[in-house]
């Protein structure tokens, strides 16, 4: 029986081989994943993201208790920020959420950010494919940051939220702004803190200038204490009554198509760059620019354009 | 006489309008950029990053202050984070370190992070060449933001410095264990702050663990205030024993060669999903996926590996 297969019907060990497959980039796990893709489409999936220091990791833990007792099979993708130069994940997934560790329903993957060339947000769809196989009826994202790419990864999830936290810098203000966009929900934790309620004030001002309306879903900021479990069944339901807007509004069929468009030119870029990187290095090429780019005798823009025509004679005007 | 002429006679007016034309993804931008090229390589980069909250654009702010001082030409790229939907930047230029702003030797730039599919080291690199060429002696990056792109960007500086800032949660200590790698000088912000110390002393004995040893750079922890300008002549000495270090260390070559070969990759890949665009959408092959992706017909995996043969003939074994 292939990886697959093993997969679909719900086999644990099978999917976490598959991850590492994919990780390591053998070409077999291609091979598995076209065969997952027609029987995915099933799960909902949830980003959490905000600055570092949130406590976005408790809280994730706390919803997924939540999700277990209505007894929902909980995937947790989360991103950790990482060496560059070891590559390894900094929070392992054995230190994390250690309560649901011998819970079958609950299924968790660190990812590793990786280097400039390395796709993060297509590790985390081909992550969450495999969950979404398994089986998984809620997939967590959570990602630390809030960078190019996990804004990028948000874009993902069915509903977000974001998560805020009293007392931190001017930068915040900044990042609330951009972050306002791709926020479903808004989530003040650590909401003992002081300062808590002027960040949820703020943050509903923020919220009002963009003029709610009846036929268009206006974010709640809620009030979270992760650590003690404050809010969180509150918030579960929000999400869940995101989940039934966004399902029964007109947007999801351009979100679902946009999703895949995104996941069909991510896979698309990396192969190109890898075909491109394997047909450099017969000849190579690539050792031949950077010593004419040294010597300051060649320009990568020209460098590129006389490789690119080469490698895709069909596609230059 | 071309932009790129006028940017090399050191008109301020003609590099902006450059970078403009970058940001639009001007054809003849890639043009004037070439012409550049070779008459770059002179400016010194130095990379400022950490978590929201730390300070950084504040000492930012003063180190250009400080770097003026010694009558060097100060460029400084700030990587804002940013609504992913309107694409604009939060913390404009205009609001930024309004005390340089009639300083004909300084240049200020913010990027925006893009869209999935922009690459933002691509950006920086291509706006840190502009400001090169306009003859700015010292070019500061400044990143907010702890993901992945923002390593990347922080590859690109000579010398890195990480701000910390005492008092943020437990993702901060995930944070300093990857960040360690990347810094070239530790500097804990806000050092009047409660736990200013105890920050300090878990850093430095976090770098204490990596051996130190006479042959390569052992980095130090500094502390500062950037508020009141505490500590900001010392950091810039450090800047500068790490760049005389740096100089004339082997690892140099190295770093510059790892350099061009990132910046010629990212544009490799770029343009080469540019070209894969405009081939696809002759033929609404696009659309024609994402259909039959919507409907399971047809998987992402697959339909990459079909196009690609087809775009790129010569590099298919």
């Amino acid at each position: 029986m292939s990886l697959a297969e093993q997969v679909l019907e719900g086999n644990i060990r099978a999917a976490a081989r598959l991850m590492r497959d994919i990780d390591d980039g053998r070409p077999q796990a291609i091979e598995e994943l076209k065969q997952l893709y027609p029987r995915t489409g099933k799960a909902y999936i949830i980003g959490i993201t905000g600055p570092p220091g949130a406590g976005k990791s408790t809280l994730v833990d706390q919803l997924t208790a939540s999700f277990r007792k209505q007894e929902k099979k909980v995937g947790v993708v989360a991103i950790d920020p990482t060496s560059p130069f070891t590559g390894g994940a900094i929070l392992g997934d054995r230190i994390r959420m250690n309560r649901h560790s011998c819970d079958e329903g609950v299924f968790i993957r660190s990812l590793a950010t990786r280097g400039s060339l390395g796709g993060l947000s297509r590790s985390t769809s081909d992550v969450a494919l495999v969950m979404d196989a398994l089986g998984m009826d809620i997939i967590i994202i959570e990602t630390v940051g809030v960078g190019q790419d996990e804004v990028d990864i948000v874009k993902e999830a069915h509903t977000t939220c974001v998560v805020m936290v009293p007392g931190l810098g001017d930068d915040i203000q900044a990042i609330k702004a951009g972050i306002l966009e791709i926020g479903d929900i808004f989530v003040v934790n650590k909401a003992d803190r002081e300062g808590a309620d002027r960040t949820a004030r703020e943050l509903s001002t923020m919220l009002d200038m963009r003029h709610p309306a009846e036929d268009r879903w206006n974010p709640k900021v809620m009030k979270t204490e992760a650590q003690r479990g404050t809010g969180i069944d509150e918030l579960t339901s929000e999400i869940l009554a995101h989940r039934d807007f966004f399902l029964s509004s007109g947007t999801i069929h351009d979100f679902m198509r946009q999703r895949k468009q995104r996941h069909f030119l991510s896979i698309l870029r990396d192969t190109m760059l890898e075909k491109a990187m394997q047909y450099m290095a017969k000849s190579n090429y690539l050792e031949g620019i950077v010593t004419g780019m040294s010597a300051h005798e060649i320009d990568p823009y020209s460098a590129v354009e006389e490789i690119v025509a080469t490698m895709m004679p069909g596609c230059i005007d």
